[in-house]
């Protein structure tokens, strides 16, 4: 049997179907089950029997990228992750391949929608993603809309996709849509989420929802995407299609995949309300510290002794850590750096004046995180400290990107 | 006016009324309002009017508990939180001051379902919970239950109740049901969930469902409240009073709260299946790191350094961190230190075999965690370790309480 072909593994009474793929192990075959993952069994050759024999993946070559008169320019601005990529079939791995004007060619409706331009910023893997790319990313995406893009897609792996849609909504003031978009398949799987995200983050493209958002699947079914505001979303599961989700604060709107119709739920910046502007800096040494009971206060000791400059705290419930925690909390504070509190519930909003513990963090110089999601008051406290530092106190507890509300009543 | 007056507050065009409480600040008013929390206000006094003269609050004193032939024995072992706090009128804030005995006087519901035993564990906020807490609550469970006490209740704050919850479901395998039960709101606010969660507790603890248990509010109206496996539970809001949720796995089951009818969802260990067995070893000096883009891998060095004895990553998506972070991982599992992966998503399931960050992980030696909350592989750990530390890599991949699930599907 070659590589490629389809087979058949009996073990322990199971019986397992898929394509027979490379193994690194010599004492393990390896086959792609019809659901696109990967399974190692360890199984005597006899075990394995030929279903069909395989044949060779054939794509075309990508056809050059057409410019058509009158539809608006889309900007895609590609950094890695599954939706550019593609199962590669030598070590059976998804890696990250594609280039943003493959990304068109695979998907031909998009040309449907607008005229494309196409950049590769990264193609990294988006867990090593950094304050230092977002920057960068930054920078592109403005030097795209300065130079006459309507609209902006950004490609990306979803797992720090929500961090990299959060800097770039602190970092930039557009004028047009930025939207963060990916999938949670790779393009080779029949189940794949790649052309209905890439179709309806084009629609949004387009649109005049002039923000930095995420659109991704919003459901189960193939019905609609979700636009999400890029700092109130969170990949909220592993692996499915429908992983990510609006906290505290509804999705902007919705695509109808079908009618490529937006329906919008909450008001948004319109296109052109504001001029592009462009923030990029951050200070990137700022961490997050997530207690956990009986944890010990020295993690915090241990940044301030690093020199970090911010830290934000995902406490529990309504921003709370162990009263064992206050003095280093306090010490933090007196040496400058702000503690920003946040909850681990990750829904509902932070207050700290209702217990004895809250109210000792505050009187130690913590900062209520309100209803920010940890992950996004960090990246904030980056903006804040890169931009207007002496701000920090008032900053983290103000509405800079959408990333707080006010309406969002605590009892709810 | 006098402490305890309900007054009138105007302020920047609004009008807050509510009680006038004690305030730190001279330049401060602060007053409770209708939804329980206090506001500080900065006004001068002549914009507070008197609405009506406050009146002592009166409560009798608990009637002794009463003893019915041929009801069952229920113990309520408390430890503090809201179920067990009322708002404290000289400072405007919660305390927890209700013994089990006054929990029961106040909601005498609870004598038509057992008779009761009571004790006081201990009276602190649940955020100052830590290990050697969980043993010494697992022997006083085990000693009511040796004792005849045919259900266990323990009431808890909810900020830390998940912990506890994971922490009991390894400790004891029990033959009669164990239910943590809280509340999100003082018995002393219109909108409280003390009686009913109680009321279902109490319920719980009389029933078949022989598992380490929480049961709270299962939606925003009062009809059920849910009962979810002690392991699988999660607190996903600050304040509502339905924030607990079974992450992973359905919850046990549902408490009618009008007819106090249990409708089971999944299978369950039944009463007197097991016999009692009391495992009360836990390893404190376990951490749990969460992953964010840029985040230093210094930190799992500091943890090698201090000597702790394992550690729990938070990462992103299906388990992952930065490449740099995996000599860091290595240098921990070499020292001896089991590296166990979760996910920041919550939900879902960790797959670190798809993509070459996660197969470096597996490499350097870290160990999969499954469908595991994070917060639960963390205690799960501590147990391991505790007591059955040779075994580490397979226990921590098996399910003992229910925390993992095989059934789950990652594609799903």
């Amino acid at each position: 049997m070659d590589l490629g072909d389809r087979v058949s593994v009996e073990k322990d009474g199971s019986v397992y179907q898929g394509v027979l793929m490379p193994s690194r192990r010599k004492d393990h075959v390896v086959i792609k089950l019809d659901n696109g993952y990967n399974i190692g069994l360890s199984v005597p050759s006899s075990r394995i029997t030929l279903v069909e024999k395989g044949h060779e993946l054939k794509l075309p070559p990508p056809p050059p990228l057409k410019s058509r008169p009158g539809m608006p320019t889309v900007s895609i601005l590609s950094t890695g992750g599954t939706i550019a990529s593609k199962v590669d079939y030598r070590t059976g791995a998804v890696t990250s391949q594609f280039s943003a004007g493959e990304i068109i060619s695979a998907i031909p409706e998009l040309e449907e929608i607008a005229n494309y331009r196409a950049r590769v910023i990264y193609q990294i893997l988006s867990e090593n993603m950094r304050a230092e790319y977002w920057m960068e990313l930054a920078r592109a995406v403005a030097a795209e809309i300065a130079s006459g893009a309507e609209g902006v897609i950004i490609t990306h792996g979803t797992d720090t996709m929500m961090y990299t849609a959060a800097a770039l909504s602190f970092m930039l003031r557009t004028p047009v849509p930025v939207v963060v978009v990916g999938s949670q398949r790779s393009s080779d799987r029949p189940s794949s989420d790649s052309a209905m995200n890439a179709i309806c983050a084009a629609t949004v493209a387009i649109s005049d929802i002039a923000e930095v958002c995420v659109v991704m699947h919003g459901d189960t079914s193939d019905d609609y995407c979700s636009i999400h505001r890029g700092t109130r979303v969170r990949k909220m599961h592993t692996s499915r299609r429908d992983a990510f989700q609006s906290v505290n604060c509804s999705p902007i709107g919705r695509v109808d995949y079908l009618t490529r119709k937006i329906r919008p739920l909450i008001p948004y910046r319109q296109r052109g309300q504001v001029e592009l502007e462009l923030m990029d800096r951050l200070e990137p040494n700022c961490a997050l510290v997530k207690y956990t009971p009986g944890s010990s206060p020295d993690v915090l000791d241990y940044y301030v002794d690093r020199g970090y400059k911010g830290l934000v705290i995902e406490g529990t419930g309504l921003g709370h850590v162990a009263s064992n925690w206050i003095p280093s909390i306090k010490r933090a504070t007196e040496e400058g750096l702000p503690v920003v509190v946040t909850s681990q519930c990750l829904r509902g909003r932070i207050c700290d004046r209702v217990y004895d513990t809250g109210r000792d963090m505050l009187a130690a110089g913590a900062i209520e995180g309100e209803d920010m999601l940890p992950e996004v008051a960090l990246v904030k406290l980056m903006w804040v400290l890169g931009n207007r530092p002496e701000e920090v106190q008032t900053l983290m507890r103000t509405p800079l990107a959408g990333e707080i509300s006010f309406s969002t009543p605590i009892t709810v």
